[in-house]
């Protein structure tokens, strides 16, 4: 499984991974359409004036060209044309366009879930893909949206993230107006900027943050000192609001995000104990979040960088006056993928989705060989039959390569048996009837 | 529905329409598993090198450049260079290479199923997208692959469509070694050249196919005339057999592919029976086929051109002297989906994966609520919970818009009812053991 992959950054899976894969993609979208999320896919590219609207990440963008346009010559790059095709770095810009070009036929609140691959001209790492699949919900609504959905978003993916198989995670969250409305309360007016400086923490260190914070956002050594005394606080449950407090600062803003992390926390606290944590140092690098925002990690494997974040944006989609706030999450599924494959967390019992292979006694039994094979399948049942009339050894070998774990025989006068191949067992069977157990009848995941 | 994609050639879903796409693209899913396929993807970007092995297509291939490079230039297209990277245009080259790098951990012959976007830069119309989905199933072998898989592919192929909710199609089928072989018989050598100009023959019509045979490939009207004769063979059974040979040729070549021919359709007409045929005009312009050709057509529907095509080929695939022959069908699920919806041959019961929406009497209910919801859930009951305790007809209003068929209302004393909002009926349930009728609990795809 450690192979590389042919052309780096772009990884692909071994028939045996893509069903470790599938299983994941299967457990989010049954997770998700229980809560009530639909699914949307949109186009794989977007103008280059659309996804360049927020952010600068520019270098990170592939675009497209006609190998040879029309006339034959050779494409140029035209990085200064907007409507320049370009592939998608994620699904919410995307998402947002899809939302205001279709705002006539959906109905807001509107809940919705997207799987689809995305591509960044990144230079590919661990954890790093050039191309990779996101699984994003997100829920937008028409002028307004009720903050209730920031807490329930928040317990739909602490639900979808415990039904994997990975390690236990935890769900950091915070909420931009508290931090905001304290950088206010003590004076910093550049909050942008302090909040940019505080994402810095976790990698250069907090003396560092402190000397950013005072050279480049010109803040007092006190006022550094509280915005990273702000940003230390850490709790699994609601105190968080009393350290908050106990600061010394006052700003409504800043009681708003109280307010809002707060309900966010009982309710997920409540709900997924032990993987939910109020993170005063989350700040999400992306500009268009304005208040709840989170982030996850796989613990132990907190270097993999967050695996799942997002969060609450008021101003990412408008149509003329009209506006469509949202509150959305992404899954980082290859990140995910990669992992649990490294790590050996799951993996398929088998390498085929084949539960019986029904063997040939000689060639022409073939036809009769697809009756067997479609009254199995007619109860959800896997089945190839042999392409050849082998002798038996080389058809049960065909089987156990692939963990198939039965073979079917039908005799000259139509009488069927079937063997499990791992037992050596082998019974009389009717095709009509039979059902081999529940955990044979498709590949199971299992976890380590 | 008559919406037009926002970039031409781009189409996107609505999400009702979205759910009949995920209908057609499950029901290939199970279709195919049933058959013992596995799944695998690639990714999405080939080398220009690997896309341009064969055939001359390079006009519709979309090329990849780094927005910015490194140093910060504008990319420039390099059309000269074989590393340059481009989106793929189908997944039968894709998968070729993917054999060939992976043969060590594969097991031959190796069945895989294939579904994922494809991108080419034609000028979008009717029935032919920039991007669009394919559904690709292909047996591949190591050295050999037994003629047997030609005639279980058809069976497969015919079983996935009838599956799905379209009109009857025709699934034509031919076998180039038979008209190869003919051609030779009757003095022709140039015969793929014959088979370019027979791959005419319904644009262009009879006369126009006999002048560019005379006139580009030396044929004498004779020869044009029986090439014409053998391509006007159409039969719904194995009676093909004996008007090829009514024409008087005698080949080898022809001999194998009309007994191979006529094992592919005598098995095809048994299990679908009327959907298939064999037509020996079907030439199909990929010169990579060696063996049998198929192609399909929705009837009634001719001119959106072929849902479903493929064919054997023994050269694609090869790492040295080693060869991996395959024989492979692939769906155009995009062509498909796009006809479903324009002509509504079915469409979803409703817009929404949600069955039930638990009302909330007062603000304080939610967490009430979300307990209800969580019983459902777990009985596999799609169910949201209103996000806000608005009036109880604003609240089912919202369920409405959306075709969530269930409010379910939890008074003061925790008392449950659950009202169907179409009929009105309104009961008492529990939240531990009520079940909607089978057909409420999911979207239903209803055909016309």
């Amino acid at each position: 499984m450690a192979r590389n992959a042919s052309l780096s950054g772009f990884p692909e899976w071994l028939p045996q991974e893509r069903l470790v894969e599938q299983h994941v993609l299967d457990t989010l979208r049954r997770t998700f359409e229980l809560h009530g999320f639909g699914s949307v896919e949109t186009r794989a590219v977007e103008t280059v004036g659309q996804l360049l609207r927020k952010g600068e990440i520019d270098k990170e963008v592939y675009a497209l060209s006609r190998l040879q346009d029309d006339d034959g010559n050779a494409a140029t790059g035209a990085r200064e044309d907007p409507n320049q095709l370009a592939l998608h770095f994620d699904l919410t810009v995307p998402f947002a366009r899809y939302v205001v070009e279709n705002a006539g036929y959906l109905s807001f609140p509107f809940r919705r879930y997207q799987i689809q691959k995305v591509w960044r001209g990144e230079r590919p790492q661990e954890g790093r893909a050039r191309e990779f699949t996101q699984a994003d919900i997100d829920v937008v609504g028409d002028g307004v949206l009720p903050f209730r959905y920031d807490v329930e978003l928040a317990l739909v993916i602490a639900e979808a993230l415990s039904a994997l198989p990975i390690p236990a995670f935890k769900l950091r969250i915070n909420n931009r107006k508290l931090a905001e409305g304290f950088y206010r309360g003590i004076g910093l007016a550049d909050t942008a900027g302090v909040l940019r400086s505080i994402d810095k923490l976790e990698k250069i260190g907090a003396e560092a943050v402190a000397g950013l914070l005072t050279s480049e956002l010109g803040a007092t050594a006190e006022q550094a000192a509280q915005a990273l005394a702000l940003a230390s606080i850490r709790t699994e449950d609601t105190s968080f609001v009393a350290k908050v407090r106990a600061l010394g600062v006052t700003n409504e803003l800043m009681e708003e995000g109280l307010n809002e992390l707060e309900q966010v926390i009982a309710a997920a606290v409540t709900s997924a104990p032990g993987s939910v944590v109020a993170d005063l140092s989350i700040a999400r690098g992306l500009d268009y979040y304005t208040g709840t925002v989170y982030e996850t990690v796989l613990v132990g494997h907190e270097a993999l960088g967050s695996i799942c974040s997002g969060g609450r944006y008021d101003a990412l989609a408008s149509k003329g006056s009209r506006k469509f706030p949202g509150v959305g999450l992404s899954i980082g599924v290859t990140r995910l993928v990669s992992r649990i494959l490294s790590q050996e967390f799951a993996k398929s019992s088998r390498s085929v989705p084949t539960a019986v292979l029904v063997a040939l006694a000689d060639e022409d039994s073939w036809t009769a060989a697809q009756e067997v094979a479609a009254s199995l399948r007619a109860r959800g049942i896997s089945t190839e039959v042999a392409a050849k009339a082998d002798k038996f050894g080389k058809q049960i070998k065909y089987a156990d390569k692939r963990g198939i774990p039965y073979v079917w025989f039908t005799d000259g006068d139509g009488a069927h048996q079937v063997k499990d191949i791992r037992s050596g067992e082998q019974l009389a069977a009717d095709p009509g009837t039979w059902m081999p157990p529940a955990e044979d009848l498709k590949p199971q995941i299992v976890t380590a």
